[in-house]
């Protein structure tokens, strides 16, 4: 295959279950997937653990780690140790308010660092693995706010004012239950043990089992008749 | 004057000619001001230690640099040591190609990376000193890109989910020539002294004289019957 007919792809990869599953969906679409991940001041870095095992598993062409300080601007339990992440939340809360994990416009930040990597390595294709129904608290997991990127991206860059349109977000998981998430990642043989979606783990990156995430999580194995393996 | 009668802004401030008028025409507009500083792999370090200065005189309420690692990415002559700033361009190339000193995605990142600093501080007002007239080479300095993030940052974020249209990214000199800022500036009481715009100073910061951004500016003082205070 020469350099013209690799189709390369940036795919988000926080080290969570929903990111691990869009890789391999990049990569069975046909995709050179070169990943992307963030030191961006959270609480516990064991999630970009996960992700470099993730990485490796999934033959990424390439993994870049970006340092950027998101804590400094605080407002976030997931960056600010003085907030507490939320336990054992009600199904009334979770998805109908913005949860105090709220990140101040993180996926704009990510996206745009993305678009940046991508535009530097000829790849007209970046994936975030985010979704509308299990996070409708968070707005930057919207279609619509997705669509407005998209639109941006296309209008800053070099190669979207050369090719309008050219440049693409995939969120193939934004209408999709966690369980439907998870159906998909088996059958493309994601190896979910090597996942992290806990907000607040323990020092040895255990997941908490209660947390928004982990209850979400929790329910996507169980309709699926399964055990989370970070549980088992 | 209580703190809800205060309007904040958030200027993105580089340290050149452009973004020091842009952060007295904020605060002439009666904001409370909290500039944005970059260290984003750039050759020269010089251009912060204008923004500090600017900063200072400014009396800006806070200013937060931050470090983010553009120059892994590559691609541009402002942070790849290896592409040469091109010298003594023709006016037929100022303004008609995109140009070699294009950082990718630059004011895509460095816009949401405002947002997140405005969202945790409830700022809604953006300003940023890009100009699409003398500058039409890079993409992201066109108005149909600024409007386009705009609508993404009030779609991405809880303030503009609250507030549709709450969020608004000002480019008060989007359409003016170099001559027209610098006198807008000079009315402002900008000490242009304090900036700095070449791609390529020397080792103790005084400009070339030959690149691109130099040759603008020494012709937009020379159209006010002005020398560049850097020169003279």
């Amino acid at each position: 295959m020469n350099d013209l007919e690799v189709r390369r792809a940036v795919v988000l990869l926080s080290g969570g279950l929903d990111s691990a599953t869009c890789l391999k969906i990049a990569r069975n679409q046909g995709y050179q997937t070169h990943a992307i991940s963030f030191r961006y001041g959270q609480r516990h870095q064991h999630e970009l653990e996960c992700a470099k095992r993730l990485a490796v598993q999934a033959q990424v062409a390439a993994h870049r780690i970006i340092d950027i300080d998101l804590a400094q601007f605080g407002g976030s339990a997931l960056t600010d140790a003085k907030i507490q992440v939320p336990k054992q939340a009600t199904d009334a809360v979770i998805g109908t308010e913005i949860p105090v994990t709220y990140v101040p416009a993180r996926n704009t930040v990510f996206l745009s660092l993305a678009l940046a990597f991508a535009e530097s390595i000829q790849a007209f294709d970046i994936f975030i693995g985010v979704n509308a129904l299990d996070y409708s608290g968070y707005p930057d997991c919207r279609p619509e706010f997705i669509a407005a990127f998209e639109r941006a991206a296309n209008l800053a860059t070099k190669v979207g004012v050369e090719n309008p349109g050219k440049i693409r977000i995939h969120t193939p998981l934004i209408q999709l239950s966690k369980a439907e998430i998870i159906a998909w990642g088996l059958r493309l043989g994601v190896d979910y043990s090597l996942t992290n979606s806990c907000y607040d783990p323990d020092i040895d990156g255990r997941p908490c089992g209660a947390c928004d995430a982990c209850l979400l999580r929790q329910r996507g194995f169980a309709a699926q008749g399964l055990t989370d393996p970070l549980l088992a």
